[in-house]
């Protein structure tokens, strides 16, 4: 029988030997404390392994065949419901059947209790057969977290402290209805004006006497919004007519969770009474078993989630998780593009060779699996760091006093996760992303002619590929918010800024070990970029600051900041800056790993010997070019502002 | 009325200001000696400037509108026929009304009498529109324009000395019948065993005892297949069984051209009888105006074109033109895909402004619009040297004593301009394929969510370009042409590269003006590349090579090659020193452009804003990276040996 998580090497060096399952299945377990639950570390892990053999095999079985299919018949909206291919509809049945909405949901709500690192790992493993019904199955199991989540943020949730299992939680029907697979929830969040720029969305919230709440509104783009619940971010307070900060929108928006749809009489009575329209299923390039929906409602029945007001901040509590989502689709469609394509250059011949021996099909080949390594590399990390943060908060509400030393020591923990998955997010959604269009586009073209028939295969990984830059934020954004982050955090600690500069100096001159040394060089190109963006950045500004010594540069540039016009710079190349520290990062990781697994540095050099140049091109491009494209911005800026006002 | 002429500045001024039209209006008209013709450059010229005009209004108002639902229709094969929907058949009934299928026939065989360098700049403008009809509409004029080369070429066709008109062509029927809309040809070498490597083919031409030839076999991805005329490249002498020379193979092939059906009757008795079989329609990722298929003859009879053996050459004869038009075509996209990028993100506001003043936005435009300019100076360039050398070989035979002087300069000339058009063919395929791709994929990034619906356009040029980088020879192919033809040009003269070394250093340092500095530097470090690689060959090979003089190796070089084995290490770098003198070249171009015309400084400014660091980058990865890679293929060799053999 063939599995797609026993095929993967790479995969299983983190499931088998990397990840410190621990401390994981310890929070996850909590403390090992339930009767039911396991009993230490080893059982839990064994489950978890356990678990990936069965969904590695369910995918490459009962999953992989079908792609094609689905692909090809797509959905239909019909009667204002979303008719599935009956392929589709099979997968889902099994799903269900395997019980595998559930695998993260707490035991006592009727789940498996696994970290939801599992279920990222099985994402990877699900989106190498079709990243479509990945989307799709993400949307069951992970929006009933989200329920879970948001109860317990506004307050909602209790639990028995004897065995850290919950009492009871606002949503739990719900949470049940999808762990079960009978329903599934969504995200609601984009409008016709307002895709990336949440400021300017418009639905609102509204409440009548009774306190009631109801939503109306058009919400576009809603990946899997044929299904029941949706939680739809709307505007409770006007957002201000005209404000020099273009956030200042985000303040008056609210979360609720809206059910869209009742079901009442059973067998053939059964009728399904809608409460919002499903006006519209989009046709896409790919991704053609996940629908998008254009959905609008009118005065439709509302919760609302915490308080209002709090709509953005609730909805960033799950963007991370459903960034690291991506980036694991997206390096299950590389997984696919990379064997699809060394699978056919390993038979085809051409000029008495097969084309994998031909020298620049092989260099693309080996580019593919380096980069699908140093990719997965920084997806278990992003993966593991935002769960332990999660996990690592959740224990300490639930086991210690709060104020107490244990409590203390516990919140520098979260805030380290938190830290170290926030810096990782966007490297890995912006990066798994690109590459993910990248290598399905390499695929098609070692395919050569057959590449671009619809009967290979490859142009459909191509097609599919195509939206995971655009979704979930675009690669833009993620590069926005990476600089943003690590310009942010150099004005706040330039000492330690200074002190990272002098390390990566002395390790690039003095480490022992010549891989460290060429990590230590690509670092001191990125901290190069920075300081340089920083000082740019700030010396538009205020003149002065460069003259002064850098630890003081922190008070002078911080005061009456304009991001619009201030960080010109560094925008325009954010994209740049972002490349450099991913390469950055992967670097790092593996030589965490190289130090403890010798075998690993074969990989770590492959990277560096890509990253090195790459990095001081990159250096190079931002340190020496843009002067010109800002100044023509600035020439032209007076009469957009008077066009768009 | 709109046009695709008049609204492209860039393209305006290589027709109004930069192609020196006198030289080649003067070829075109032989000596303006024909009554019939003009009388003077500048009468042809204004005569090319109303064709384009007319072609940029009729693409604008009758061709683009269309592409949307040609695209979504797309071909069927019904009873062994190719069906077009309405939208398509109505565009080539004008384009036969308009008589543009005859744009570059000789009069007297019932056309224009236009340069090729005005179909080529026609293309761009057709493409721009849509690129299937585009390529479908090339295989009319173009193929009939092949036959009266190859019957120049094999001696079978006569001029009126006087006039320089063509007295008589073999396949003048063919022509004229093409000339009028009522047929068109196309060109069959691929095979389902063989794509790029030709001498791997197996169609077979044989001769029965009354002489009469027929072809039989299959032929897959012809483009265009469905139509009347096609040159069928066939085995007619069997292929080594084993050789050393992967190029053996080619040496059996020959050149037909088949008629594959015979119409007989008029009106309601008119009938087709096929004689070769459209068996099968591919279905593509986009291209959809355009057919290809698959076609089976069966003792097919048909026409030997030339001598037997001389397949392969006379297939060479038309490449260099067919790749040209593919620069033209991809060109004709990046337009497309740029101008609809550029309007969305005028129109779409996002944080208090449209998205073209967000800076990575602007970043990509200017790229994009940097870049297409770029590649049009290549394809300008390129088309008028193929054509000048074709046209000045054709006048010399048609006016001049061989062995006269006057002939022998004008066969210098006719190599030169040979020399310049093989340098830029592969380097304009190569970069205007890969730069389609990239900025179709642009402009779906920048129309974000919407661009990956079906709605906006963006996404079919994507599926369109696709197909850019892998027909008329893959990017690949074309990186190894661009590769070998430098490397070779180095060892038959080394001497020379030494001096355009020591020009470009003492370019670099000592220019007056800073943009010939600043080109010389991009040409310094492609030089150093190509030093690298001449090193690296010759090194594995030769090792006391490279500690004799420079002007030696050749001949210490040039012995006992085994391509496969000695040009592996150019052959990995082969595709980043294409794109490195593809820079060079662009750079060389704009160059000239800036002498004459200084509003032409500014492009090259951008070019070379972007091309410096990357040349750097370019250089590095080719002069660092690669040992590792070779030495893990050479391991491999044996046992690939083993099992392809």
């Amino acid at each position: 029988m063939s599995s797609f998580y026993r095929d993967n090497a790479d995969l299983q060096f983190y499931v088998e030997r990397w990840i410190d399952w621990e401390p994981l299945a310890r929070l996850t377990e909590q403390g090992f404390r339930h009767a039911e639950g396991f009993g230490d570390a080893a059982e839990a892990t064994q489950f978890y392994r356990d678990i990936l053999e069965m969904v590695g095999e369910f995918v490459a079985e009962e999953v992989a065949p079908h792609a094609a299919a689905i692909d090809r018949q797509g959905l239909t909206l019909k009667d204002g419901e979303v008719v599935f291919p009956p392929q589709l509809e099979a997968i889902f049945k099994k799903i269900k059947d395997l019980e595998l909405h559930g695998m993260c949901l707490p035991r006592e709500l009727g789940g498996m209790n696994a970290p939801l690192l599992l279920y990222m790992l099985s994402s990877e493993l699900l989106a190498r057969a079709d990243v479509s019904v990945m989307t799709h199955h993400g949307f069951h199991g992970g929006m009933a977290m989200a329920m879970l989540l948001f109860s317990i943020n506004e307050g909602t949730t209790t639990w028995d402290q004897a065995t850290g299992t919950i009492a009871k939680t606002r949503f739990e029907d719900f949470i049940r209805e999808i762990g079960r697979g009978d329903a599934w929830g969504c995200m609601d969040i984009t409008e016709p004006d307002a895709g990336s720029d949440m400021s300017a969305l418009r639905a609102r919230g509204e409440q009548d006497e009774a306190g009631q709440w109801t939503v109306t509104g058009q919400k576009i783009f809603i990946t899997s919004g044929h299904g029941k619940y949706h939680f739809v971010i709307a505007r409770t307070e006007p957002a201000p007519a005209r404000s020099d900060d273009p956030m200042a929108g985000l303040k008056g928006l609210s979360m609720f969770l809206v059910p869209t749809y009742r079901d009442t009489g059973k067998g053939k009575s059964a009728k399904r009474e809608r409460l919002a329209t499903v006006e519209r299923l989009e046709e896409k390039l790919g991704h053609h078993g996940s629908a998008t929906c254009t959905i609008a409602f009118d005065r439709t029945p509302a919760l609302l989630v915490g308080q209002r007001g709090e709509g953005f901040k609730h909805m960033l509590t799950l963007m991370n998780n459903a960034r690291i989502g991506v980036g694991f689709e997206s390096i299950g469609l590389c997984e696919a593009a990379i064997r699809m394509a060394e699978a056919y250059a390993a038979e085809r011949p051409s000029m008495g060779k097969t084309i994998d021996r031909h020298e620049m099909i092989a260099d693309y080949l080996d580019e593919m699996r380096t980069d699908v390594a140093g990719l997965r590399a920084m997806a278990v990390h992003g993966a593991y760091c935002e769960e332990m943060a999660h996990k690592t908060r959740l224990y300490r509400l639930l086991t210690m006093a709060p104020g107490s030393l244990e409590a203390k020591r516990s919140e520098r923990d979260k805030q380290r996760w938190t830290r170290r998955s926030r810096r990782v997010t966007p490297l890995l959604k912006y990066l798994a992303a690109e590459k993910a269009v990248e290598m399905a586009r390499r695929a098609v073209q070692i395919h050569g002619g057959v590449g671009y028939t619809t009967e290979y295969g490859a142009e459909k990984l191509l097609r599919d590929a195509m939206v995971m830059p655009i979704y979930e934020g675009t690669s833009q954004i993620q590069a926005l918010m990476a600089m943003k982050d690590k310009l942010s955090a150099i004005m706040k600690n330039p000492q330690r800024f200074l002190r990272d500069v002098a390390q990566a100096r002395w390790r690039s001159l003095s480490a022992r070990d010549p891989l460290e040394r060429r990590l230590a060089r690509v670092q001191v190109l990125s901290l190069a970029a920075q300081q340089h963006l920083i000082t740019k950045t700030a010396v538009d500004k205020l003149r002065s600051a460069t003259r002064r010594p850098l630890p003081e540069w922190s008070q002078a540039v911080l005061k009456d900041w304009n991001p619009k016009r201030d960080f010109a710079y560094a925008m325009l190349h954010a994209e740049r800056l972002t490349r450099l520290l991913a390469d950055e990062m992967i670097g790092e990781l593996l030589w965490e790993q190289a130090q403890r697994f010798p075998e690993r540095r074969d990989l770590l050099d492959r990277h560096l010997e890509r990253a090195e140049p790459r990095a001081r091109w990159l250096h190079e491009e931002i340190t020496t070019t843009g002067d010109r494209l800002i100044a023509r911005l600035a020439d032209a800026s007076p009469s957009d502002v008077a066009r768009t006002a």
